[in-house]
């Protein structure tokens, strides 16, 4: 069986090591066909891959000694803290075949910059960082950018229209993934100066199936499986939904108390699961040589878990289609 | 008692004139203070007001006979159609000082550019088209732009504060509005660049109370009065909102219907009339010297109703603020 190895940074999640890998433990738990080289604190690793009794012969344990933080400057940091786990990993990551993927839950700046200096495939190329939402429709839809580009030109929008379209094949075997433009109006006249000549180079690109301008209302119904845009409209689509989720959920909260219905108590709870859009996984770094996962901060083991897994059908899906090609 | 005449442009609903004279009808009958100008099919209007049994002496009939539609382009429409509802209806605002402001449930393309052409304060300043949102915890936040000027530099978006902040003195009496800006995080350094410089600008602003950047998430929490922000980013909050809103109650009715649990209907219904901002009224256009409101073009007679009183609202609110001043 083909094994492949994922790299994953145990510093910085705002749960500690223990909790990073106890995820890992899940994820071996789970895949044969997955090993981890776990960075960061070399002690703490050792001491909580006994706890979990994970096989010693399916991790690679590498001790750093420094952590970046999100009180550190990412760009400083990545050149200052030389031994930090995060330089460490992505190092090994670029260096070694063998490794297929990373994880890291902690600064998303020093991660995106990381990733852009040790992995990137082309220079001027501004970073995308995806994140995969469930569809109204079922399925997924890859939001790019979510935030990691804010200010975007026509041809960094196009970009990310295709790094999505490439990564939904990879992810998901979709062969021909249908890209959507976010825009205020479905005709391609609509849209902001950036949007309208964004959607004029799409519409003549070939290596994509371009849908059109998608509007807010059907961001996540599964019109499109690939939602470009640049960082800040990415950042309302996410924060918009995640806000709007919450402030219903609340409602129906309310009204159950207030109405003294209990049944309803048990839909919130339900729907509370199905739009807590956060513990699917993290942010997702395209454009890079290796597939990097941001998880969040907050992450449990079981994000952690999904994440690596993420990484893991990401790097077996594109060797698949490589192989096929 | 001081009488207060608001022009209602019966033309280009989606309903016909007849469902304009019913929202007339109500409005009529619930404010004593209210008097109106009908202007359109002169014909059919007279017809509507006998049925409705309108006391003739409260309405002032003026026919008109022709339509901008949203087939025509406003810009051209404005010019072409001289004896249009609207244009009639628009200069007649603009000459007469006893009409207080304007409703119109036709082109809102044709109704900014109109508005603008009339009844502009000052020139070269970029036209809003501001929403009434119900705030999270209670009381209303007035959205600007959501579609008017797509494109917007820091000038025009701080621009756009003041109008908001203007706006919700007036309909409101609130005496320091707070007015947010709308960004990918709370720091001032948050932003694309017209939000940042927006915010600079902002911030030394003695003539508003600024709260400083507010998240997606909390755009309708309530955190402000006024949320500030380009037509392209205001157009997704109104729509990602009306999208998610649409999608949870969808699951909820799915999950009564596979559960069998009935009682989850009647929750639905009461959230769907909760989150159907479209009924609340209209998009107010904000910068021109009276109050102009586009009722949506599916408006029923209630919202027909409530947009007449909001123009009434504001028209007394100003008067006493600038009696006080």
């Amino acid at each position: 069986m083909k094994k492949y190895k994922v790299v994953l940074d145990c510093m910085g999640s705002d749960k500690g090591v223990e909790m990073m890998v106890r995820g890992a433990s899940l994820a071996l738990s789970e895949r044969e066909e997955l090993e981890l080289m776990l960075v960061g604190d070399g002690e703490a690793i050792v001491e909580a891959v006994k706890r979990e009794e994970i096989d010693p012969s399916r991790v690679e344990i590498v001790s750093t000694s420094e952590v970046i933080t999100n009180y550190d400057s990412p760009a400083e940091a990545l050149f200052t803290k030389r031994n930090s786990s995060l330089v460490v990993a992505l190092s090994a990551l670029a260096k070694r075949e063998d490794l297929v993927g990373l994880v890291n839950a902690g600064s998303t700046g020093a991660l995106i910059a990381g990733a852009m200096m040790h992995l990137s495939l082309e220079t001027r190329v501004r970073p995308a960082l995806a994140a995969l939402l469930p569809a109204e429709r079922g399925g997924f839809v890859c939001l790019v950018d979510t935030g990691a580009t804010i200010d975007c030109g026509p041809e960094t929008l196009a970009h990310f229209a295709r790094l999505g379209s490439d990564f939904m094949r990879d992810m998901y075997g979709i062969e021909n993934p249908r890209v959507g433009l976010l825009s205020n109006g479905k005709e391609s006249t609509k849209g902001n100066k950036a949007v309208k000549a964004a959607h004029a180079i799409l519409a003549e690109d070939d290596r994509i199936s371009f849908v059109g301008n998608i509007e807010g209302t059907n961001a996540l119904s599964g019109d499109c499986d690939v939602l470009a845009c640049d960082g800040f409209a990415g950042n309302q689509v996410l924060k918009v939904t995640e806000g709007t989720a919450r402030r219903i959920i609340t409602d129906i909260v309310k009204i159950a108390k207030s109405e003294g219905r209990e049944e309803y108590m048990a839909l919130a709870g339900q729907l509370m699961k199905r739009y807590d859009f956060n513990s699917l996984g993290g942010g997702i770094i395209l454009g890079v040589r290796k597939p990097v996962i941001k998880a969040h901060g907050a992450s449990n083991e079981q994000s952690i878990k999904n994440v690596i897994h993420m990484i893991l059908n990401l790097a077996a899906n594109k060797q698949a289609f490589e192989g096929r090609e």
